[in-house]
């Protein structure tokens, strides 16, 4: 079994509750990798019995911090029509609301295309060396990162040049995996927060709130494949405590997979 | 009164609870333009008697249409620590669910500041003839629009060539109005609808998920005043049946107020 099958793994109790428990392969700083557990809210909205529908976004709040060991997640439909659901998603752990959040699901007919935007022109991820991993964090180990631009660098002095807001990554699972709507999920938030890339110091940060949206169908999965994606990562403004991210995951081919935004909580000093 | 103030009028009649009526000065082709139900949630969230910060982001999914006449507004505070606060809301119209969400609200210290992004070079507004509003639609004549970029115009031809999925435009309330958040939330979902402009034809289409998020306190809207905001709206992919859309507001100084992604449904037959 894949690590991240293991680590989003679910058990049904009651029609729309689930079981589940952190898992050590995905641990960040002090809980899980925000992804892995965006990726479980997710996983559980598409185990409802009522879902039918592919995934076509999902907003996910860090309202606390999850600490290692079970949870429940609440799955409830809100609404549906005959093309679409809406449904909306807590995770608690010990009595408390950690996470919540919603995802839309919808029926993705054959209609006119048009992709304006396209991938930026960048190297190969074979002409790329892969991020050294230079901290033991498990879930660094779960994904190789090949920065064509803006890896993350400390500034070892205040008058160093402030880092680049924006990173260009082909990112994908380790040990490769055919990419489904879970990892997509979970890849949308592996960029490394910007406030870290702009100050290159390991200041507190942390996601506030996610939303991600899928352009994707069954088929441009299985054409995805386990192939690396490249990731596009932007900080517009770091302000206030907070700084924003826009995001894109395109396929090796120039398909943009999804699109992303959040909000990134930092503060500047250690 | 302004009208969005009127339109936005809340009456709590339990602690979190809030009764409102659609009004006829935001409506647009079957209901309210969704932008104002969006400012009208958040409105809400403000107005529930535990809140404390400023919005940071609000996440709003239109279920069902929002029909002619009242609904109902529950908010729930899911969390809260110190400096962050996260709440979830609902609209109730007929006993039924028309949309979900969800917002945070921050503190907003002093920290660190800085701004990767820059607003694009445009045309001052007042050297900008506004758009002409060839519709009866209410809601078009509650805003004033300068194309920079990417006015709508219709095809009339199959083979005309597809329309910018880009605008750049200047926007502010008609009649004008000192900037807050509510108007900051309505005017992140001004931007007509991608697929509208691509296509050049008035398809089916309509928000199903936006997430707004605030760069500002209190002071940045103040600064703002009741100036002009410059608008920057994206579709980077039209792809079955779904269209993404990322959005920007500038302060006409260049200071990046609010950030907004959404995802829009639309139908290529009329």
């Amino acid at each position: 079994m894949h690590p991240i099958d293991a680590a989003t793994a679910l058990t049904q109790f009651e029609a729309g509750r689930f079981r589940g428990e952190t898992h050590d392969a995905y641990w960040n700083v002090t809980g899980p990798f925000g992804g892995l557990t965006a990726a479980t809210l997710l996983k559980a909205a598409m185990l409802h019995p009522k879902r039918q529908h592919l995934p076509l976004s999902a907003t996910v709040n860090f309202c606390a911090p999850l600490t290692k060991g079970k949870f429940e997640i609440e799955v409830h439909e809100d609404r549906a029509n005959r093309s679409t659901q809406f449904f909306s998603f807590r995770l608690i752990q010990d009595a408390a609301t950690i996470i919540t959040g919603s995802a839309v699901f919808a029926a993705r007919p054959q209609t006119f295309e048009h992709q304006p935007h396209t991938m930026p022109e960048v190297k190969q991820p074979e002409a790329i060396e892969p991020m050294s991993r230079p901290t033991p964090l498990a879930w660094l180990s779960r994904y190789e990162f090949r920065f064509d631009r803006g890896a993350p660098k400390l500034r070892s002095r205040p008058d160093d040049p402030l880092g680049d807001a924006r990173s260009n990554v082909w990112v994908r699972d380790r040990p490769e995996r055919p990419l489904d709507f879970v990892s997509l999920m979970a890849m949308s938030d592996t960029f490394f927060a910007r406030p870290f890339h702009v100050l290159g110091a390991l200041v507190p940060f942390g996601t506030i709130s996610i939303s991600t949206y899928f352009h994707v169908d069954g088929d441009d999965l299985a054409a995805a494949g386990s192939d690396y994606l490249l990731g596009i990562a932007e900080a517009h403004i770091l302000r206030k405590g907070f700084s924003n991210q826009v995001a894109e995951l395109w396929s090796r081919g120039g398909k943009l997979l999804a699109s992303s935004s959040q909000i990134v909580y930092f503060r500047d000093k250690k």
